[in-house]
Formats: C-alpha cells, sequence, structure tokens
C-alpha cells in the first residue's frame, strides 16, 4: 500500500501485475506458472461461484465431483481433443517417494511406477462421458445436467496471473441428452447464463457469437462464447459453451434406448468459466488507483473509516457507528468499521481505493457535531457529505447507481472500440491506431483466417449470435461472404 | 432400486458399500482408488460445506486457495512430516505427451521431464508455509487465520469410498500465531468447531480428546481430534486439530517483528476434516433399509408422494399440494413433490427410503376426502394420519424430533459401548464379544502401545480432553497411569 501504481497509459501489462498483488488478490507461487488465490481475491471468486451456482441449479443443473486423474488412454479415445490437450499435460508417472540409499535425500521410488500414466485433468470429458456411460441406459435417464467446480492443470508455458496458469479454478457443465436439437439449446442456454452473470454482476458487457472451425473447442461441433472488451482495447473470452455433438458418446459408447425401445447415442454439450474472470473483471473497470469492483462482487460494500485522536474519540464514533452497522447489515449490505489503531485514516483511504470497496464513509469529531459524514463512491473517486439521516438511503442508492454506472461507462467504451471495416488497409489501421473490435466480411475459409492472423495477431473473436445477414466481398480475398464476423487482438 | 440391501447384522461391511452406491452417494471410478461423487452425495457434503465455511467464518478464518502442486524439495524440508507422506504420493514427473514415432499412440514425451518432481499435495502445510514467509513480517500481520477448500492425493493401497481414498475433498486450516498460547487455544478451538458440527448437525456425538505420540500427524506437536463411534462398535476419527509449534515456521524460516522489535518464529495450526465424514454420517445412523439422514443435512427434508390414477387425479392432488409446498418452502424447508408418472408410489417410497428422506407425505383420493396427510417418519418407520391444516406445525415438530431422536439414539448407543476394564484379560474379552471403546490404564510407552496394537489390532483412539486424573496401574505393564485412555478398533 502507499505506493502508487504504475499508470495504465504507462504500461498497462505492469499496472495490471501491480494492481493484482496490490490489492491482494494474488500472487506467484514457488510452484512454475502455478498461484496463490489470497484472502481477498478469493472472497470476490466466492461471490462469483454464489451467484453462478445459484443459476445453474435455477436452471436444473446438479453439482458432482468426478476424479481428477484422466487415465492416459480416456484422454485419447477422441482424436481431436487428445490433439488439442497432448502439449500441456501435467502427467504422473509414480506414486512414492523414499529415501535415497545413498543418503542423499528424497528421491521418487522407480519400483512405484504406473502401469499406466495418469494426466492431471485440463478438463473432465473424458473421464465424464466414462462415467455417463453407467448412468445412461434409457430415456428416462435424460437429459442428466451436471456441474463441477474443480481445479484443473494445463501446462502453459507463459503465465499471468488469472489470464493464464498452469492451475486455475473452474467450473464445468457437462450434459447429456435425447436429442441434438435439446443439446443445441443446452449449450446456447448456458451462454445466455454467462452474459447474464457478466452484464448483470460483473458489469461487463459481452458480445454472443461461436467460434470459427479453427477456435473452437477440442472435440466441440460448435462453441458458443462470451466476448468483453478490456481497456486497452483487446478482447478477451469470457465463457465457453460448447454444443459436442455426438463425439464423446460415441468414443465412450455411450448409448440410450429410446422411447421406441431403438439404441441411440446420446448428445452432449459442456461449458465453461474460470478464475479468468477475475483477469476479466480487473481490466474491465478497474483506474490508475486499484481495482473498481462492481458493488455486486464486492466482498466488503461499505467501509467505515473513523477520524479521530485518542480512545475516547473513537468510543464515541463507535457509538455513533454502531446502530448504522446493524441497519446496513440487516439489509443484505456487507459493512466493514475499520478502527484498526495501528494505521492512519490517509493509509486506510489508500488502502480501500486500491481493493475497490465501493462506499467509503468517514466519520470526525466535526461530523459527530454537524450529524453527517463524508461519503466518497470509488468509480467516480468523487465525495459529497450527507446527512446522518439520509445515509442508508443514500448508501442504497450509491451502490445501485455504481453497479449501473460503471456498467454503462464498460459498454460505451465497448461500442466505441467496435468499427465496421471493408478493407483490409483500412482493417490494419484500425487494429493499429485504435484495437476494439473489428468488424469485417471474411471468405469462412480457414486459410484467410491464418493469414490475418499471422500478418496482424488479430483473430476472429466470433461470427456474432445477432449478426445481421448482409451480402458483402472478404476484405482480402474478395470471395463472397453473407455476414460480417469480429476481430481482435485478444488475450 | 427395488433391490434389498445385505443386512447389517449378515455383512457391516457389505451393508456400507451397497448403500453408498444403492442411496446414490458415490460410486467408484475408471481411476484406481478414485471415486465419483453423485450428485445426490455431492448436495449433503455441500450441506455440510455450507455449515463449516460459515462456522469458520464466524471464528474469523478467510478462505484463500494455494496450488495443487509441491515441489519435492518443499515436502522434504520438514522431517518427520516427509516421512509421514512419502509412501503414499502421486507424483508429476513430465509436462506433455505426444505422437509415438512408430504410430503406436499417446506416450509420455520424455523430453518434457521437470527438473524437479512435483508431488500432487497429500496436504497443503509445506506450500502453504513457503508462501507465509511473504505474507508474515510484523506481529501486526497476526494472527493469520486461513482455510481451503481442496482435493488431495494419498496414494493408499486399500480404498473404501468415502472413508479412505486415494483422492478426496476435504478443508484445512492453516494459521499462524505470535504466541505459543494463541496457537494451542486455536488448535484446541476448532476441535470444538468440528465436535459442535458433529454433534450439532450430523447428529453424531464425539469424543474430544488427544493422540498420542505415535498417532499424531506427521510433523504435529499435539493432534486434538474428535472421535465417533460406528454402529459396528469401530471407532472412526472424525476430525482432527493439530498444534504444529514451530516446526513448520523454522523449516521455512517464518519470523515476525515482535512490538519489541526481536525476531522470533511464528506458531502454527493446521486443521482439517474431510469427505470421510460423509462414512461417517451413514454408518452413524442409517439402518437395513438405507441412508438416515438428519434433517439439518437432508437435501430433501420432506417428500411428498401422489397417489392417483390418471392426469385427472394427480391436477387435484397437485393444487391441493402446491400451496403446502409455498409455504414450507418459505419456511425454509426443502420440499420435492415428486409427480414422476414413469414410477409407482411404492417403487417412490423405497427410493426415499433408501435415500433417507427424513419426512415423508404421501396423498390419494381418500385423503383429499377425509382432509389429511399419511405421513412417515423415516428413522423409526412409523407412519400416521395427520389433518391437513395440522401438517405444517407436524412437519415442523418432526424435523427437530427426527434430528433430536437420531442423536439420542446414537448417543446411547455410544454410551452403551465405553467400557472401563482394570485388566488386560478383560480388556481382550470385552474388545472380543463386545468392541466400542475400552477405557483403560496404560504407562504411556510406546513400546506399550504397539504391543496392544499387534495383539489385537486395538489403537489408541485419544486421551479424551475431560478424563478426570485417577491413580492406576498400566493394565499390560503395572506401571503406574494417571488416568485413563480410550482403546479401539477403528476405521
Amino acid at each position: 500500500m502507499g505506493k502508487r501504481l504504475t499508470k495504465r497509459s504507462e504500461d498497462y501489462s505492469k499496472w495490471y501485475n501491480e494492481l493484482v498483488v496490490g490489492a491482494d488478490l494474488a500472487e506467484n507461487s514457488g510452484v512454475r506458472g502455478c498461484m496463490v488465490i489470497k484472502p481477498y481475491g478469493f472472497a470476490i471468486w466466492e461471490k462469483m461461484q454464489g451467484e453462478l451456482d445459484r443459476m445453474f441449479k435455477e436452471t436444473g443443473h446438479e453439482n458432482a465431483y468426478f476424479p481428477l486423474f484422466i487415465p492416459k488412454s480416456y484422454l485419447s479415445k477422441e482424436a481431436s481433443h487428445v490433439e488439442g490437450f497432448a502439449k500441456e499435460c501435467a502427467v504422473v508417472t509414480h506414486y512414492r517417494l523414499k529415501n535415497a540409499e545413498d543418503g542423499s535425500g528424497i528421491i521418487v521410488d522407480p519400483m512405484a511406477k504406473l502401469e499406466e500414466e495418469l494426466i492431471v485433468r485440463p478438463t473432465s470429458e473424458t473421464i465424464i462421458w466414462d462415467t455417463y456411460r453407467r448412468w445412461i441406459q434409457s430415456y428416462r435417464d435424460l437429459p442428466l445436467l451436471i456441474n463441477q467446480w474443480a481445479n484443473v492443470v494445463r501446462w502453459e508455458m507463459r503465465t499471468r496471473l488469472f489470464l493464464r496458469t498452469a492451475e486455475f479454478l473452474w467450473q464445468e457443465g457437462h450434459t447429456a441428452h435425447a436429442t441434438e436439437q435439446e443439446a443445441l439449446e443446452e449449450a446456447e442456454r448456458m451462454m445466455n447464463v454467462y452474459a447474464e452473470f457478466a452484464e448483470n454482476h460483473m458489469a461487463m458487457p459481452v458480445i454472443k457469437g461461436t467460434k470459427t472451425e479453427s477456435e473452437r473447442f477440442a472435440g466441440a461441433v460448435e462453441t458458443y462464447c462470451i466476448e468483453a472488451l478490456m481497456q486497452d482495447t483487446r478482447a478477451l473470452q469470457a465463457g465457453t459453451s460448447h454444443f459436442l455433438g455426438q463425439n464423446f458418446a460415441k468414443a465412450f459408447d455411450v448409448k440410450f434406448a429410446t422411447k421406441e425401445g431403438k439404441q441411440e447415442h446420446v448428445w452432449a454439450t459442456s461449458w465453461g468459466v474460470s478464475t479468468r474472470l477475475m483477469g476479466a473483471l480487473i481490466m474491465t473497470h478497474s483506474d490508475d488507483n486499484g481495482l473498481v469492483l462492481p458493488p455486486k462482487l464486492a466482498p466488503i460494500q461499505v467501509v467505515i473509516v473513523p477520524i479521530y485522536k485518542g480512545t475516547e474519540q473513537l468510543d464515541a464514533i463507535s457509538q455513533k457507528i454502531e446502530p448504522l452497522v446493524k441497519e446496513l447489515r440487516a439489509k443484505g449490505i456487507s459493512v466493514k468499521f475499520d478502527n484498526r489503531d495501528t494505521h492512519k485514516p490517509g493509509f486506510k483511504f489508500n488502502e480501500y481505493e486500491m481493493k475497490g470497496v465501493p462506499v467509503r464513509l468517514a466519520v470526525g469529531q466535526r461530523d459527530l457535531q454537524n450529524g453527517t459524514y463524508e461519503v466518497a463512491r470509488r468509480d467516480t473517486l468523487t465525495k459529497e457529505i450527507v446527512p446522518m439521516d439520509e445515509i442508508v438511503a443514500k448508501i442504497e442508492f450509491l451502490l445501485e447507481d455504481i453497479q449501473e454506472h460503471i456498467f454503462q461507462k464498460a459498454v460505451d467504451f465497448r461500442d466505441a472500440h467496435i468499427t465496421e471495416v471493408d478493407s483490409y488497409e483500412e482493417f490494419k489501421k484500425v487494429l493499429e491506431e485504435k484495437g476494439g473490435f473489428i468488424s469485417a466480411h471474411w471468405d469462412g475459409s480457414l486459410e484467410t483466417e491464418n493469414h490475418i492472423k499471422d500478418e496482424t495477431k488479430a483473430t476472429i473473436r466470433c461470427i456474432p449470435i445477432d449478426a445481421e445477414k448482409e451480402a458483402g466481398k472478404c476484405m482480402v480475398t474478395g470471395a463472397p461472404s453473407e455476414t460480417r464476423v469480429l476481430f481482435a487482438k485478444a488475450y
């Protein structure tokens, strides 16, 4: 604390790293690519989890838990799936350590080698579909709507806190259905749940769409996604929902008896969001002073800082504050009264600014005399004096207003950074000078997509769900195109 | 469903396994020693988690998350700790798979060998204390009160669902304190929290005590525990809380500046309970018809089964039921109205009996005419006819009464199975004929403890916290003893 962050305009990436550590969200551990999520960061993740879990249950899903380890042979059963994950697998090969005979320390016991190597799950389709084979016999067992909260491991070479780590926390939904149509609807439903969560709780606007073939999940027939725009004009994929067709049902031989008594393979979806959302949240709202949190996800929504000299003054303030704290808590508002005598008010102000607490109340001797509080809002950094008898209504108003205001600000920023272009020259110019999403015609070929990616590092983020048909020509090849797609440089 | 369980009196262990699968709690997976926790079993675990998490937070703890992997060198830093866990470690040695050059399939890439092997955490003291070194500088940073919900892996050779699995879910608290006294108080406080949870929520009576040196956690100075008695008269360790002294602080060099400016090593505790509690819950209350759940942990507290022919009758019942369901839910009671037309009432009765739903309502045409419900309670398997206008009060009474009744029943059983003995002959006789806890004098030596264990398979479960001083003689050696300890055969 006390130390200022690097300004976003100077070095966005450095600002991000400093903020994550400075706001006590997370830090790197002694294990390559693995982070420690600190209590304050974890409290935000718990808020996210709680809300998402509620939304999953409301849409009929139940939680379960499947093994951390996946036998190598399972992972290999779906060809494109293993292709997608083989390069970044943590592999367990032994099950025992022992003392080295030469006394040099603890070593892996070569006698305790596993017959078959186990992969630490990078995602759980294979172990889950191996289980579903036992759970699904008849149409009566469908749909099967299951979610799992878990840790997964993908051995990334270049890692960044929250955005790309070797181990991360996530939820993965895995559903099984009797018909293709039902599975498609489920995949789309969960994309919509993610979008609703992102917009209503994270205050982060997203664009819903589908991925091109090259950007699809390994093993999916169709990948739905939500794409957000960060303050540095780079896009971030915030959640994906996959229609898996019958790929995993066939690989793991999961069939069901239809009402008519026929044996058919079931249809599948999977969908997930991860602690990456923490990175998205940070890069959507925060500023040069630190984190800015949407009130709905803030572990502390209101902090009260007493300004006093000596215990007598503190006691007077505490007495005044106590009923207010009770009243706010009864309304479900989370309040912290920071009466630590080890730190000065200025230090505390900076700390809560860094940690993104939406509303801050300060109260000193003059306030007690005047019957007022000094109220500061984190999003605009503005202050005002509020009479004590109006404070509860004011706080309720502010929590709603901040949620709404930071969402609108993010929408305005995002909308100002969607640019339609009709030529590749213009595309490159906008990408270079302005960034953001670029809406352009593309001929639908992998070749063109790769060409653009190689030349500009921009990828097709999605084919928007609500894209209107519009006859056009691919900006690169001139071949006919029926709809615009969204390009961007992405995290 | 439909199939009856093996009777407990015939084969307790077989009954247990059949119940765990039959009540849809868990099953073995294709991965050696790793279980799948099914949605109904996981819903019970979620209830436990929710309650424990609330209790941890009320006692000042915050959640955080630390890496799954522990570098081998970390694990080795505390000598007795690595000694305790080395024999059952899952070891990650590689980080990539690849296609075999001879086309034989997917193999571990020998070029992708880790410089240092990573252990899948069997417990997190080492990685956490490596982190605490960065977090703790001054007395102002203490106490540090942190909990983690996580999966851990211990490569057990003989596994049983919930009781002993290679991977299991648990919580592990890790706290740091400025003084020995404070750490001791914390360790004892958490034992008390566990005991309160076990008794008030699981309806499972426990004996609080400390472990003998040989039964202590690897790296602990003192281990507090709660011990429960299962229906088959074997004991089960349901939770442990360790006073770690300065062992880990010294191994990881974690010091703090005292108020007086001196540098001192901090004092530590750790404490945990796991999905093993699911096994304890099952073996405390269940009967030959299936699971018996305490209402406070039941995912479904009340199930309503309609008895009807044709949709017209079902509609009439549904209409009657709707306001009741609403009223119960408004009171925070979880209700399921099972109107599936794919299964008969008798099938449903068996299913909910197997799943331990505390209260079952049945309602048919005659009930509608008479204005009554047939109400069955799961613990006693008794039924009665209740007028509709008394049903809500009846259900509220039953949920409390069942919670109380199954607790008292377990207390009575446990108390009837604590036997004081004064000779080794009597000890062996009671152990053989009656089982349960045996209270006896012991000379305090490891030698005697091991002798008894080797001869009888009974271990010292604990030295009860509330044991009174009583001059006596060790039942084996005749050496003087100051207090009785509790022996039992244990899970």
